[in-house]
């Protein structure tokens, strides 16, 4: 193959890192920070878009697109919004090159300077509400349900394929209501189905919560969030959905004219997950031989090899394996017939796996005697034999059990390293040496917080919507505390 | 209604303006030439994106996603490329922001300064044909046919919706080959595919031909491109599709070893439609009372009105149009049912001109009695009473034959809006007069073709595939001619 790949128990991170350039998902490009999405890491995320596109339409959401660009003004107008947010942003300022004086190269043209420098959108809040402010006049106008998918840059540092690009792909819902409770009950709504989709779709069992004040949005009233657990012990914040009060509609003077007659502020909401999905999915699920997909999300869900020794066998085999592929297709199962020969059987099946192909079908000549194929499942590594009476059937059921069983992987996998810590001697062992979600007492202020975090590198993930009502004590301060909160360190 | 159309005939501009802003296609931003995309008009862009993705599958293309942002030295590898191409782009020249001095606001941090510019892509070939080099190492490594779907910014002065913005949406398919045939091959492939979209989705009757040196893309060897013809006797160039040759394999040193052995430069290819395709289909069949949408790209089919005068026939109303409703939808066809209080059914019916739905059902209490109902078709006006019996079918119908008719009105409207002209004098007052497409002669030199356009302000569309050969001479300089190429003043 050459195509190894670091061990996660040797370098967790090599690891990902590995598997995402080999699994050919994406790569660095040559501008610092932005990613190359290589046609199979884009025909996941193609799947992904397609499955909550469809979730945002029939919960009466509409797409629409708004301008890449964003005057530097706009984002000064929401107090919270430009303090808390970071200032790492892309910034246009000119707008025309010209040729250099020696004709060999070109230069930026000093005479084409705007006037007002544009910021490449790190996220749509600013623009969108200043957009929103001619769309509503009365409560007729209202809700907007409104998402967009589109590209968005915030100038990291530290860049890690899917996980944190200065450059990536998302999707951002902004909606205008009438009443708190709407847009109150939009935000939870979508927070669901970002857990629907994480766990049904990605087979990724999160946690849906709240976050502290200090983990807020800027410009939030309220953010809720999904957290999954990662294989190396540390959280991956997958999805967020932020109640924003009348926040940028007052920064954006935007009111309407209420039943009763009277005018009021806007309440809105915005939700988003990105790319940074697939980071989680690969994390989530793969092992040391490659990528595991849950077949719902997997390009290719069952891949055909040919076993042969000679031409004559390839030719019946590629019309006994015709047929299963066009029954399998039949049903809605994507397969793909690999008989190159340029490769040899064992390079390919290392490849699928590679690939996380959730099911492999090998067929020789004997297996055509018998009416039967050996059937490789990616995620146990279990081999059978079938016989191809109803192998459509068959298969479409195993790819059932696969998506099952990744789900139910990853949730026992949560299960087991999830703690409770009752001091900060308890926390910081289970931090250092196992890792996982540690539901622990907290005094509720930023401080403390914030102390943690500097002492173990820890933060608070959220607080479950599940939460039950437990007295204790800060593992920090000792002082009183009402229920535990969820802590880890975090991607 | 107070959404008053200007005409086509009283001002065809206005007319295009105005209908894009009151049928909610799309509207202008707060940021100079960038458009916001509304709900409606982007419901019917993903119509036109789902069918052509669909069509670059089908033959064989994979999507995936490159840098936005272009180091500004890769402009300068591909010579013509750098010359040719409009230098007016958006440049990022810094990377972070920070609070003013006196704390009320945010400036661009000089000490963020990028020690290269980078340029927002205008177009992606130089990006793309950078990544190349280290994807292709021999010919087993080919071809490569890749699409990808995103925004572009080139920084145009006078911007129009739709038809001329300084940001929009497209798709840019980049593909690597073996060799000079395949690659060429390619690109009429990709040629016959936007003409197949164009005519079969859109309804628009297109001529296939090649661009004139001096209309050629930067940095192509040859391009190839879709002519339509717009209702004020204007052309639109609807997509392109662009033989590059080996020019950008040099520029970027993409090499491959071939089946003998040997090293040779990668062949390419590129092509692309953009949202100016909006623009098109709004200029193509609208009318002064609205849009005129083709059955296969409207979001909204079939509207069905119920028409009542008391709560209990609206009941009854809605019992029934629920049933209807069900059973179109149940064909595929997208419904809306409209029974809104808050509007009257002239008010309705006006709207859904506007919008261009292609079906109105209105149903009253004595069309439910005689088990029929009134449709109305909004290409031609016509209104008739059909039997519920069987209406999905009939329904279904009647949208193939709109879209049929959409189609052959546009197509004898370009038959009788082309002329041809064998001197100046006729072709001036065919351009000053008549409007449409010309067919003369023409000598083949720029020289000549700038010097017509100077004088006429038209511009050849494109030297058709299928043209005939014949002897003629120049309708500016007389000198001899081999086939007439097709003139037009254009968008």
């Amino acid at each position: 193959m050459g195509k190894e790949i670091t061990s996660r128990s040797e370098n967790y991170s090599e690891w990902y890192q590995d598997l995402v350039i080999k699994a050919d998902l994406a790569e660095n490009s040559a501008v610092r920070g932005c990613m190359v999405i290589k046609p199979y890491g884009y025909a996941i995320w193609e799947k992904m878009q397609r499955a909550l596109d469809q979730m945002f339409k029939d919960t009466g959401h509409s797409n629409a697109y708004f301008p890449l660009f964003i005057p530097k003004s706009f984002f000064a107008k929401e107090a919270a919004h430009i303090e808390g947010f970071a200032k790492e942003c892309a910034v246009v300022t000119h707008y025309r090159l010209r040729n250099t004086a020696d004709g060999k190269g070109i230069e930026v043209d000093p005479d084409a300077k705007l006037e007002e420098e544009l910021i490449v959108r790190p996220t749509s809040e600013t623009i969108i509400w200043n957009t929103y402010r001619n769309w509503i006049q009365s409560y007729r106008d209202l809700p907007i349900l409104v998402n967009q998918w589109a590209n968005v840059v915030r100038w990291e540092m530290r860049t890690r394929l899917f996980l944190r690009t200065a450059e990536f792909l998302w999707q951002e819902g902004h909606t205008a209501h009438a009443s708190a409770e709407e847009a109150m009950e939009e935000t939870t709504k979508m927070l669901g189905v970002y857990a629907d989709f994480a766990e049904n779709w990605m087979a990724m069992p999160v946690i849906k919560g709240v976050k502290t004040a200090n983990e807020r949005f800027a410009g939030a009233v309220e953010t809720f969030c999904i957290e999954a657990l990662m294989q190396d012990g540390k959280a991956l914040q997958a999805g967020t959905s932020h109640f924003l009060g009348q926040n940028f509609a007052r920064a954006f003077d935007v009111k309407f004219t209420n039943k009763a007659g009277v005018q009021d502020y806007v309440w809105a909401t915005s939700w988003g997950v990105s790319t940074r999905l697939m980071g989680a999915l690969v994390m989530a699920h793969s092992d040391d031989d490659g990528l595991v997909l849950p077949p719902k999300l997997a390009p290719i869900q069952v891949v055909i090899v040919p076993i042969y020794k000679n031409e004559e066998q390839l030719a019946q085999l590629n019309e006994y394996s015709q047929k299963i592929k066009k029954s399998l297709e039949a049903r809605g199962i994507s397969v793909k017939y690999d008989n190159r020969d340029t490769h040899k059987p064992g390079w390919k099946f290392a490849e699928y796996e590679l690939k996380g192909v959730p099911v492999r079908i090998a067929i020789g000549p004997r297996d055509m005697e018998n009416h039967s194929v050996e059937v490789a499942r990616r995620d146990t590594k279990e081999k059978a034999v079938y016989q191809v009476v109803d192998l459509d059937v068959k298969i479409e059921h195993l790819l059932n059990q696969i998506q099952e069983n990744i789900y139910n992987k990853a949730l026992s996998f949560r299960e087991t390293a999830t703690w409770k810590a009752d001091t900060m001697a308890e926390f910081t062992d289970i931090l250092d040496n196992k890792g996982g979600f540690v539901h622990a007492h907290w005094d509720g202020t930023t401080e403390t917080e914030l102390k943690i975090k500097e002492l173990t590198k820890a933060t608070i993930r959220c607080i479950p919507l599940d939460n039950k009502p437990e007295s204790g004590s800060c593992i920090l301060t000792g002082k009183p505390s009402t229920q535990r909160v969820v802590f880890a360190r975090a991607y």
